[in-house]
């Protein structure tokens, strides 16, 4: 980078604010996906201000910048693939102000989820997203992919919480959108075309988010089926009640068997299993809604249905479940588990079929391929297992996944249930929304007219997702 | 409007499609604000192919289009102000499917409120927003407007459900955006964007709502104060607990007494009262929650507080709140009650100053303002009785109304809580939005570079609303 530019950064943010430092380039190239790309510089801003100003280097240079929260995304939307800046926000980290009687909070973008719930939780408030990075990531990280997790299906995704936000516009123009009431009526929603559109309209430097009461008791019942089209009628019959779980999450026999190996057999052995939440405000509820859960299991033909309030054992499953993306990277030596077609959508209805078409397309394949997710709203989380020094392995993967997404477009679903699209969902993006891309690429060019934000993501990535890849595979180098 | 162009539109929609008979014409030139202005032909189309036809028709040859639901709206958004066409969505009624194992309803956008939900009552399910019109108004339109009502604070409003919909572009391409997914993450959110955007950006013609349960229990308390401060001071406190009610209705003392004279005293006499409603799964929880309200209730020093799960008490509380519009238009001979300032959003804990500084106001003026509304949602309805005949009267009105806006902005609120934009909110709008217009302005420009769509609106708008009065004042016409 021309050393004119990085005097003029160093101007806004100081010395300690930037670095071009190879060591340090090098770590801001990845984030949890599968690519990796060098910026040629980091800049970690501490205020609006600062942003607005790098931006209007970025704008009068055409630099291209990648906004970044904890780096946690994995499907490449963080990695900056054209170079430029990486717009790094962790030290704009305070939560800034919590309105109780208002219902609202504001903070700053660079805010740990966990620290968030963590102040929140003094006034029995909470922001319910919960999604699996939950210690790591950062809030503005979440509005920018529109981020959830396992209470999406009661609760909502992040969008449903965020009430305003403060963006820096590519050309360095600051705009405070939304309100911070409970209710604003019309006007063009620009808080919500932020929430999702992952860094290419503008840097998210501040969040007002909309408070939620947290619910007083929890119980669990873990429900285990001979095979997955069981656990998934079962997922629909009590949505059907109507009884909207708090979480309900699916494993299947691969998942099952990769923790059970990694981790000391923590779940029955089963063809596939469910854990069903359910949350409330009186133990009356609580009782009542698991004896649902319960008989609805039971009508399905389970192997075995355990309902609880132990919070051992509910912890003892949970962890089960968090552990399914490592213990699957322990199953064959020399292997990983890697996210290309990491998460889809599907209606909750379409579950067993999902599940049952990957595992034909695993097999057809020749890939190992493991399913989980939120199965209660049809978020579908698979990895597969391969070893990333092996070109042909890498390929068959690609034609397994395009087959994934076909198969969960075709259902009705999306390719992005809570991940976001970056690189590694972008052409199957393009396939399931093709009726919105003009009006995507109008607004697009209408807000990013030079193309300076996270460029060449999302609908303007061409050809193969094998490229830019962080393992040495060498044909992909 | 040119018979070439009639006899294009005759030949899509068919002869019963559409009307240019003067009497029709007159009517589609009002909704339910106080602009009126008659539109060249009133299109009725079937099909959402049908509506894209007529956009290329519009489209070549440069004419307005303005889509109207059921024309409830109170701040003119479905006037035609610039003419042309009125887009009247009323034959596209149908509900298309319901998947309840799915949680979604498609509708098309002509379907009313009160209906839907009356077919989705059937499976436990419910589409909260519950706006004052709901035996009259259309989906489109409430997504048009992102309406909601009494449940807002709890449910949310209608963008909150929105999971997808079709949109026509203003060059007749069609436009299916979102999903019939419970979650998507990122990509652009045309869906939400075009929820809230008053057909300016394209005619919303097919909605994916998100389904939701239905509490089975409910109950209500009756707090009544001396003072509108201590009722604000009461809701807050409430939400503080926290407790977030299913509804909290306010009402003023010129509300309360407008009521009183017109419907025979249902209410009690006092200087303000809030009816809160509470809702659950069970009696414990509605006994819980209503204890809580009382005792917050007589914490304040009221004059009565009065809990109940009577249904013919609440019903009789309902009526008396809903008729607070009309009874002011009975309030003095020869005036009527009209919407100029008529929803305006604030922090809950601003409410008490909000209606106090209203107060204020009217006296300054010399008019005579009711305020009442969705408190616990900080959402404030005020109307102005005023002899529509008055110039001056109409004057002072308008006078009353940009101060009473400004001091909603100052206090960190919004001019549009539910009711939209359109003409009557469009210079304050502009005023609260200010940071946001340059990008309002550049995505129509992108979506609409024609401004074929209800042009002349919202941002559009230039100077005073006292034009295009629906009333017989002479100086105005």
């Amino acid at each position: 980078m021309d050393q004119k530019i990085i005097d003029q950064i160093e101007a806004v943010v100081g010395k300690d604010g930037y670095s071009v430092e190879p060591s340090v380039l090098y770590t801001y190239g990845f984030d949890a996906s599968i690519f990796h790309r060098t910026p040629d510089i980091v800049v970690q801003p501490r205020s609006t201000e600062q942003v607005s100003e790098i931006m209007k280097i970025a704008y009068a240079n055409d630099i291209p910048v990648t906004p970044r929260g904890s780096g946690t995304g994995l499907c490449g939307a963080a990695v900056p693939i054209k170079g430029g800046i990486v717009m790094a926000m962790q030290r704009m980290n305070h939560v800034l102000n919590i309105s109780v009687a208002d219902l609202w909070v504001d903070v700053e973008a660079g805010v740990i989820y966990n620290d968030l719930n963590n102040e929140l939780s003094k006034y029995g408030f909470f922001f319910p997203p919960s999604p699996g990075s939950a210690e790591a990531c950062q809030v503005g990280g979440m509005v920018a992919t529109n981020a959830s997790g396992m209470r999406a299906v009661k609760y909502g995704a992040t969008r449903d919480f965020v009430l305003g936000l403060t963006f820096v516009k590519a050309d360095g123009e600051i705009v405070r959108c939304g309100t911070r009431t409970i209710k604003d009526a019309s006007g063009y929603q620009l808080a919500r075309l932020l929430c999702g559109s992952e860094g290419t309209l503008g840097v998210i430097t501040e969040i007002t988010l909309k408070l939620t009461t947290k619910p007083k008791k929890s119980a669990s019942c873990l429900c285990c089926f001979s095979n997955v089209e069981d656990a998934g009628r079962c997922i629909s019959a009590i949505i059907a009640k109507p009884l909207i779980p708090a979480s309900c999450e699916l494993m299947d026999s691969v998942s099952i068997n990769a923790v059970n190996k990694a981790r000391g057999n923590p779940l029955p052995d089963c063809g596939a299993l469910c854990i069903v939440e359910v949350d409330g405000e009186t133990d009356e509820v609580i009782d009542r809604d698991l004896k649902i859960v319960e008989e609805v299991a039971n009508s399905i033909g389970p192997i075995a249905v355990i309902p609880t309030k132990d919070k051992k054992l509910i912890a003892q499953w949970t962890d089960a479940r968090k552990s399914v993306m490592t213990s699957l990277s322990a199953l064959k030596p020399g292997c990983s588990s890697v996210s290309l077609a990491d998460d889809m959508g599907v209606p909750v209805s379409q579950v067993p079929k999902a599940v049952k078409a990957f595992g034909e397309i695993a097999d057809k394949y020749n890939v190992t391929i493991a399913t989980y997710g939120h199965a209660s709203d049809g978020n579908l989380h698979t990895k597969m297992v391969i070893d990333p020094k092996d070109k042909d392995e890498w390929e068959r993967g690609v034609k397994a996944v395009d087959e994934i997404f076909d198969v969960c477009i075709e259902l009705g679903g999306t390719v992005t249930g809570e991940h976001g699209v970056g690189i590694s969902k972008a052409p199957n993006y393009m396939k399931e929304r093709a009726s919105e891309l003009s009006s995507i690429r109008a607004i697009k060019k209408a807000m990013d007219p030079k193309n300076i934000l996270n460029p060449g993501k999302a609908d303007q990535w061409e050809g193969s997702i094998l490229r830019n890849l962080r393992y040495p595979c060498p044909e992909f180098m």
